[in-house]
């Protein structure tokens, strides 16, 4: 079979997608530390690698850093609206890496793309919300024998995974990336924190201070957005199924109840749950003129977009990822067609966090080689220690220092003799 | 003399700038008000209005209020890089305005503007930094006689009236609309806090979180930032000349230093002092590479900027509004050439904020207008009397119910007889 | 007449009070500086000063240094519930002051204590919410003509001193010392705001976290409280009179609501209004059972605390400062019988705070006594100058460095040709 | 053998002690619910329990709960200087229980009332920091084969017994009832991060806002009183030795440094590491006169006491829990004697959060006697059913309602097929 080579926007952007990718990585000193060294070591030599990754400038850093361990990555996009075209074109143009990805692409290319990446026969996979992983447990079956094993970068995905290994669909090894403490407790947290406020205002410029803010779901990804919401001076409200997340809200703060009551009095509401019709028809309805919805989850699920659109008398593009509804007199807003909002209307997390997350995959896709074989087809998370070491690195780069444990110390932690 | 009709980059924006101008009127229930009660009232009559002020979406409902008030605004712009070209041409093409703003002039035809501004002979004047009110009191003095009064919008060109007035070089009675508790509270700390963070990311997507963020100034637009770049987890240090502000910001949990300290240790630098050189070359030789420096002052001075370029090596743009200095092996990134990063690099202060500060503008018109005659050329402050009224337009607006006094109340806090 | 030498609880208390006002003495460190000038220059020098003040550690250091610059200080106290037993001993024993001053005396006593202190026929006189000048105009107006000018602490007590100033029944000047920015931007705020949390914590031992906890009153009393609360982890919620205040309050992420509304969810209240019935019965009736009260105002009317006090079908002392009120099967609980909570349950401003009030409060005599006979009988602001000394001392205490302004920047905050 | 009664300080505390009670009571409607059902289905009936645990109004709360459900519970304290002496003799007195516990007892005593306990030859044990356990594997091996299981409320103590359980030295079942999330993720944080902060305000009356406030250690405890720290105003800076927790403490806007830099610019030093002299004199040595000291961690051993007494020349108390150390003329203050601070100085955790933590000991009591014969000498979890139930009810108590999860929802979450 030939072998498609690229699949992206214009390369005319390349130049541009270039100055991108090097202003990520400067921000990226972990993956920066870990290609140096895959650069002498080459643990990825000759291994396809196919991921299924949001095409951004800092997934660009990881393709390069497994590049010079030795891997042949290829890439597609794992969410049609998350593509910058101008990274795409630099991968190809000057980084020679077969790429499939075009922003706003729609659902059968999106598969069609995942499907090409497939044809170069990986022999490890990168997930980002499962979907490369689905088709292949799905459509291309064959293949899995050939695959090492997998890692998968979202809570959704892990989430998707874990219902595969308990149902024993699960066909190879993962690695669930996502569960590394220096991936979801970054990530999720400060970097969907951030990067959902910023892709809020670019879609609306409102201001948020004073505004009634509603978050549905207080996981990493919710407590992350609630806490900078409160920072920018709104009144925050959580939605939570989880009693215990919820009496966490309460206690950091935040007004909790649930969608039904919040509905009448949010102004923006965000939806972080992994969950779908979290915002259904009927909470829509209840809502007051000039409501603002956005999606941060994974998929675009959270908020029933079918419903509203079917309601609507009338709909209109107000500004780029804003989009007005007419529910009689009432206007309802919907931001990015309620796809991640901090990827579609912003530019997704911050290189700075990618930097952690992605130096776990790295770490993944070694630990996934020199495991070779060893590894049953579960759902693994990497062991601590890689974990500290990131964090490490991090430290390090950014000059900070930390204590350590004195020998004394590190017995009277493994003692039990002592007591009052 | 003939009048020139418009100098805009492109009327075929008009569209687009319409949109923009009904998404920004929407939320702006004070001046929608305001603008009802013109139209039938007509306070404006007859009178031409030249004003000096950021042309963007917002300032475009104040035009409108003022049209619908009786009045003929014709605009320029009141800083070279805060302009939206797609609204200036919709108030050219949808609403006959005479504007003259492009976004990025240069100084000559900046100033060129505002002489097209005063070559319709305004009789009330609005400014946003003073520079229109300079240019009649140093170019085109024989105008002053016709002018009624003006207003002026900023800290910044509040101080250099108030210099004006203690030299006795003011000519005309000022309405200082920056110093009602309805624009400095509201404008300067909750707009210029938000938006400039908004400024950073658009320019940088850096991650906020754990970064060292000095702020340069403690007055309400450095509250502001401070306030903000703590709710995005930032470190914040201030730096300050007035030692109860300092403080003050001690107080407030921020760690206060001398800006030689801060310099070494900073991610980020904000100005927000009104004063130049406040960051002067010898603090950017202290800093680490990577640093970013940008500025939410009125003018571009407060970073000095000349000495920065002339020490640099080279220099390359990394992103819009990011542009990369060599300075040895050292790197440093200045946001939007220095300029108020909130409104060239973000879309300056949401309409929110800026509906009570245009609020307070149409109604510093109006009463301009009213007093005709009965001021002297000073710096007024507009009476608490319409400060309350704005503020009680905008809870109406938000649904939101306060408490009244009861007479017993109003008495006793007009009392001095009680007592323990 | 035969002057009272002293009224304290238990002069055996003294050592213990000579501790308290030494501790609080290290941190004080403005005062301190005052003092040692003040033994040099003896700006006081046979001055009689009679002082109604909350009668505590900080206090004492305050009365050390007028009579460290000479004054002959006589003192009571301003408020029943505040007065340091321990303090008042030793301030009698030690330091042999005359003092009149029980902790939890009754209204007569209270009274009595005030004519004692105005027995000596003071020259200057200080007073913390105005009783002492009340009684002054009101039944001793003879003395008037003797003394050179008084000094007030409180808000609410130059709320009644400019009505007096106003309806012209002030016959002396007046010291707004309140009004001074190192006194009323840090006292009312962080001072007021830790006391009123610390008091209530005292009294109760209630978790914070995940309480609504509703502030009456959004002065600079009501922020301080509303900020701490917050950052227990508390939901707040303000009511407020004042449109623009409420708006701030809203943008500064708390909900706002009438009193009528808030009284149905809040858990805990507390009042910082200086005014009264802020919190009547039929609030009361509509509270749930468990809700607790508490004033943080100077005097004990902002809860109608006799109504409820009558409607209570049942009463008892549940810890000191908590009591609690049965309506029906409701339980009310009520802090410090109403009176001022962060001195009633707690030990008021701690001492840091009071340095700076207090430094503010000796410069206020020693400005009173060089400009006698040069001041109205009106209410007086200390000069900015003072202020920024203040501030300046206190800097240099905690050793802070902050910037100075260069020449230039002088120059161009004075200027006002440069521009854009 | 003859059983020894009691040992309390003063009977004659009952009655005020038996309002405390009360008053905790009303505010743990969760460990009411568990009584009510305890009182019906009698699970503990005729289990002696042994309870070494601090003898507060809410330990008091759970005895009578599990006295309820039929167990006979002796009690005596886990700390020398946190018990409340009023609720010893209450629950003497009123409630007939065998207590041995005195405020201040000495380390003599204190084991000696832990050996009166287990002369009553208990069957189920609770501890809290594994002192109780600790002598019976040491002192008292017989009795272990008569005891069901224990169960263990501290980080401090679950630490201890995770060594024990290691090391095989483990002679029973556990229950780690600190693992609960329930319990740890609200005691530790909500829990001592206010009442540190209470116990610093009640034994030194300071100013929070403005200082530099340390914490040592990130975890549950440091992270409660990080945050209540920086919601009083102070500048708060961690101190790690873990570089996942540096990490996210550097990033939830943290300073973070090692001690060694932080001793010499703190104002006030907490540790919570569970480790010991985490201050060590070393570090002392680097502080500014004035700097304060205290512990929140289990034992006294996180601050090196006995190097700063012997490096001392002199030393006094300066108010309740405050002692003053003299080194050179640099002034040092530990608060409490290095023990608990919330506990020593306050009043340890707030009832409500008590609740929580003491719910899930009640049901570790029940869940040992159901699986008795069940399960090994190993340290368990409750399961996550039981930590759900306790949120649960505590939401209902609360009035708070949240969301539950649709069919669909269910379905989608166990799902795997669905995808972008």
């Amino acid at each position: 079979m030939k072998l498609s080579l690229h699949d992206v926007k214009d390369l005319s952007l390349a130049s541009q997608g270039k100055l991108k990718i090097e202003w990520a990585g400067q921000q990226m000193p972990v993956v920066q530390l870990i290609k140096a060294r895959f650069s002498q070591e080459k643990p990825l030599k000759n291994i396809t690698l196919g991921a299924c990754l949001h095409v951004t400038a800092e997934t660009a850093n990881l393709m390069l850093a497994l590049k010079a361990g030795g891997a042949k990555p290829v890439l597609c996009a794992s969410n049609p609206l998350s593509t910058q075209d101008d990274v795409a074109a630099a991968l190809v143009k000057y980084f020679k890496l077969p790429v499939f990805a075009l922003h706003g692409e729609n659902k059968q290319r999106y598969y069609q793309h995942i499907n090409k990446v497939l044809d170069y026969q990986p022999q490890i996979t990168m997930d980002d919300g499962a979907d490369l992983i689905s088709v292949l447990h799905s459509k291309r079956k064959q293949q899995l024998k050939n695959i090492i094993g997998s890692s998968e970068e979202t809570t959704t995905g892990v989430i998707r995974l874990r219902a595969m290994e308990k149902d024993k669909s699960l066909k190879l090894p993962v690695i669930a990336v996502n569960d590394s403490a220096t991936k979801h407790l970054f990530d999720n947290r400060y970097g969907t924190g951030q990067s959902t406020i910023d892709g809020i205002l670019r879609a609306t410029n409102i201001l948020l201070a004073g505004k009634t803010f509603v978050v549905c779901g207080y996981g990493w990804c919710g407590r992350g957005i609630a806490r900078r919401a409160k920072g920018m001076g709104s009144k925050v409200i959580i939605t939570e199924i989880n009693p215990v997340k919820a009496l966490e809200a309460s206690m950091d703060g935040f007004q909790i109840m649930p969608i039904q009551s919040a509905a009448k009095i949010g102004d923006i509401f965000v939806t972080a749950t992994g969950n779908k019709k979290v915002i259904d028809y009927q909470h829509i309805k209840l809502m007051k003129s000039g409501a603002i919805l956005a999606n941060a989850g994974h998929f675009n699920v959270e908020i029933n977009i079918q419903a509203l659109k079917k309601a609507a008398q009338a709909s209109r593009q107000i500004r780029t990822n804003l989009q007005e509804y007419m529910l009689g007199n009432k206007k309802i807003y919907l931001l990015a067609e309620g796809r991640l909002v901090n990827l579609a209307a912003a530019e997704g997390h911050p290189a700075e966090v990618m930097d952690l997350s992605f130096a776990n995959q790295a770490l993944a896709a070694e630990y996934l080689i020199k495991h070779q074989n060893q590894l049953d087809n579960k759902v693994y998370i990497l062991p601590q220690k890689i974990d500290q070491r990131v964090a490490r690195l991090k430290l390090r780069a950014g000059g900070f220092k930390i204590d350590q444990l004195t020998p004394a110390q590190k017995d009277y932690l493994s003692s039990w003799q002592m007591g009052t």
